[in-house]
């Protein structure tokens, strides 16, 4: 079957990037041909030592690159030519310069959030639209907090429950691993406007999305945190609500009463569980948090920023391939081989079955 | 005038005691009689130092703090004698179990939000309620979280705007000065049940106020940051709602546009505007934030939680003991006592004129 | 071979506790027999959903265990049953009390740092004193300080090196998973009295060590951080200090140069490693900033505290079980076992193949 | 006496600057001119409210000041017209630039750490070498961490008791108020170069300083944090270092028997004590924390960065001027002006009465 397998290479060997890469080796149906990058540090290191082989994203770093030890295979274009899908998980504008480049090379790609929607015209949550990208050249896969809101409203919305939806999402400075004058501290920052971006954002995959966000900063490196009040469409109980979101692919449930009781919590969980990195893909939402009053629901859930669009990123692979036409097909065929849950802490949870 | 000033005690000199009575001290028409605590560290050789007449709040506490240098001017009963009014800053769930003892000496107590409301049977926000504390032997001064509530939300209110709030409560995890394990560090904890505590002490103050509030810690150590989405009567134009803040008192405006971008720029504001101790007492909403989206209003404050209760704390002294009837006359004098500000920007603002 | 593996027990699947069981797992000639605690929260619910057979470790804790879903598989007396070493990993304090009910079940123990040197008369540290513990009823693992600090200091006693080590401690305040007010925040607090308990206690393996420890808690949550002057025996080259160090166990090196520039960032690399619980057991030394001036030496490393005694932990199961009766070949067997590195960035590093 | 008073510009209304400017005010003999800067956010609008004088330091910029309401007296040329010195407390770097422009005006110059030595050739500690200072044309106040390093070296050199010294200096990470980019979350970030560049630093002053530095940031905001290894010229009684401590200015005892057991704790004695912007100009070191073993002296001691220079900038303007020949006359002219205390929580310390 090795030959029908997707050739996927990986431009940007960075948060994002490393995880695609990962996720990728997981599946079944998929080639990691290669990763791209620019840098000679310890991220390419590590990735030398755990046998990717490596492109120079840009020529000029080959030599730096060889110097410090790394075997380089090619560059970009000798990366592309083996390639049927490329993910684009460069720095925040650089893939817009590169998406020309693809095309040129008969490429099919994959961009990230950072990058705006006009850049391929479509932007991509598998539940929600994976249909509207079978065949396309491109997509963009949304970013972490807007893929953790599309994820959760339409479970609402699929469920028939949706009104209108308010969030406020309490974001992670910057990234665990960064040292380098891009934290913040003792301090929240609000975002100067409001809505901030995410619920429009939300809007280039659901446009009639009825969502206002308000976002933050706060002094933590680890998951993104949302509030919502959600107006529903009528007065329910609260397990129709978590009903919705248990026939919704990719949203976990936790809860306070298993001692899981903060952000750093779910996290130290993640390590028990044995995942790699301590990744989590799914929305962590706490399910004896979740309150329902009347016809309005309140929830609060956790987004691992630097996983959570991984698999929507590996389904975006198959979408744009064409190879999996169905959106539920393609989401548990990642999700197998990923191993996520449904239920982070009931053995055999019938979610996990599926 | 000497002889006519309200004598005052204030027991438990910590992160509250300690500002009301500095607070007390800057009144015109009020006397510190003097502080009562147990304990005989930085905290009481800083009151020693600045010249307060300590009393030992234990007469078993007496003797360690002679020791440690401390003139102790006499115990609790002492002070009781000299006062009309005592301000229990007490740690949590001691006041309870002082009232009696107040009582018995014939001084009227007022007690912060740590206790329960049954246990006075009145709480008190000044613009709310002032009247109805009139005279009464006891009043409890609400939490800093529901202070600032109250206050904002009478604001809108009073204007005839106010339909429904929901808040979302992000509040600071412990006090600066905290070393010895309160802390949090790197997550966020949210508050395990919906609505949190603060939507319905609101309503010990006004009953029938539609509010609910979400609440969660994060890691920060200085001011709450609150969030709001509320619903209006009616479809309003911005500069309405600015109004209807800028009618009330203690709310004041601070702006990006102004380089207050964080929680912990306005407090640098707050040191540059030379602040006793950096204090704010108002509650500092961001104007050029605040934004309208039909018959809703999103906006995000920041209140100070060290130092908002303080002007509430010395209007309770003025209702309790009767001596001023009205309550925008006891907020005045309050106010132009403080320094409290309008805008903290504006040169001679007209808010701060009054 | 199974039935010549040494059936081990872990009292206490705690942040230890839990690593432990994991390496037992990966020995060639151990058997993880169960791990026993008192909890039924997300800790236990995960060992069960990796398979781990549970025991009650206090009688009246197992019918809430069972409640909450897991599966117990018997009390301590049960687990002790079966065992031949158990691994004492409860909090500090409790295992003190232990110690008596293993040795009338003649199970050989182990203790954490945590407990006094007193408890067992024998602490440990495999480089340093493995011989002598072996035969012995019970031992006590050092402090993960501690642990480092012999380590390192050893390396250089042991190439001739060493006059006399002054350090100074930062240490991580509270482990990355506490949220309930173990933290503190903005601040670091210096322990009260110097010389810190770490130089004193690594005299307990080494006895005639010329060390002064000085410590301090900083607002981190990961790893410890020394920084060390060191008086050398003689006037070096930089390289001497290298290979001292190279030639011992359990040091790897980490450089500025690879990007490896603060505490977390060899928190990622480790994670990118694919160490499980993104864990590392070596002491992280920075190559490229250890200076040596005339007969000094200044360098500093990182230690990572949830898992650095776990390597001891397994050496020590085998010195008091007498199965391996060499140091360096019970050293060689637990570092192949988990993948220990010389070279955390090195392709096939001469000190990864020994 | 006013025609006599020095007068003073301040150019850069920073953390820095507006200290020095507050501390000149504060000065008997200094009239502060005005201050420049180029920003129009809060910190020039709480100038303006506090009735400064305001020169744009800039003209490009004068125009943006005036629209966003202030009131600008002049340029740059104007300020220096009306002034015998100026303190240059612009960014680094900057101050390098002004040199020419402040001699061509016949203005003497005082420039801040962040500045090189070789601007000035001449670099300043009061209480080291005031005198070589007097009638110069410009000098440089070395960095907080230097300025700490002199004053207790010079303290134990004085004393006769100084053989070597060795420092590790934990630096907070960026400035309280700092909420863009600047800071680092949840780590330790060691400085690349040992020894690091304080201990060079303090040699521009007393060359033959037997001084070696390691300095690294943690993950708090307030304060640095030095812990040093001294080796004395002889044994000596732990109380004979603290009187040469006591015999120094400008260092002041904390203790941890008082509850300052942080560096939180003694910012927040600094606010009860009355302090402007709760700023220490002292340095804190615990008096009870001190150690002496044999020929070795273990201390600690806190640095308020954003305020400890201050006090050496007052003095410089008298030793650049010229009005006033002995530095110890300076020095308690300053100390007394700003309330600087020897003991801070004994009252009447003799310390204080000098």
């Amino acid at each position: 079957m090795s030959e029908k397998k997707t050739k996927v290479a990986v431009n940007g060997y960075g948060v994002i990037g490393k995880r695609v890469a990962d996720a990728v080796v997981a599946q079944p149906d998929m080639e990691l041909v290669g990763v791209a990058d620019v840098v000679n540090d310890y991220r390419m290191k590590t990735a030398a030592i755990r046998g990717l082989p490596i492109y120079a994203a840009l020529p000029e770093k080959a030599a730096g690159m060889r110097e410090a030890g790394l075997s380089i295979a090619g560059d970009l274009d000798d990366l592309l030519a083996q390639s049927t899908v490329i993910v684009d998980c460069t720095p925040k504008g650089i893939g817009a310069k590169n998406l020309e480049r693809y095309t040129k090379a008969g490429v099919k790609s994959i961009f990230q959030g950072g990058e705006s929607h006009t850049l391929t015209g479509h932007s991509f949550v598998a539940q929600a639209n994976y249909e509207s990208a079978i065949g396309r050249d491109s997509t963009r896969v949304v970013s972490c907090n807007t893929t953790s809101t599309v994820r959760t409203l339409v479970a609402l919305r699929s469920a028939g429950l949706l009104k209108k939806a308010r969030g406020v999402l309490i974001r992670r400075a910057t990234d665990p691993w960064e040292s380098d004058h891009s934290g913040i501290m003792n301090t929240v920052v609000p975002e100067p406007h409001i809505p901030s971006h995410q619920g429009p954002d939300a809007q280039t995959v659901i446009p009639d999305l009825e969502v206002v966000t308000i976002a933050a900063k706060a002094s933590h490196t680890q998951t993104h945190n949302h509030y919502w009040i959600v107006e529903l469409s009528r007065t329910v109980e609260k397990e129709e609500i978590l009903d919705a979101f248990r026939a919704a692919p990719r949203i976990a449930f936790i809860r306070m009463s298993d001692g899981i009781v903060a952000l750093n919590s779910t996290i130290e969980l993640m390590k028990d569980l044995g995942r790699p990195r301590g990744d989590m893909w799914e929305v962590a939402l706490w399910a004896d948090v979740l309150t329902v009053n009347g016809n309005e629901a309140y929830y609060t859930y956790q987004v691992y920023n630097e996983a959570i669009v991984v698999p929507e990123n590996v389904d975006a692979i198959r979408a744009l391939s064409g190879v999996v036409s169905d959106a539920h097909e393609s989401i548990r065929i990642t999700d197998t081989a990923l191993g996520m849950r449904r239920e982070f802490l009931i053995q055999d949870a019938p979610g996990d079955k599926k």
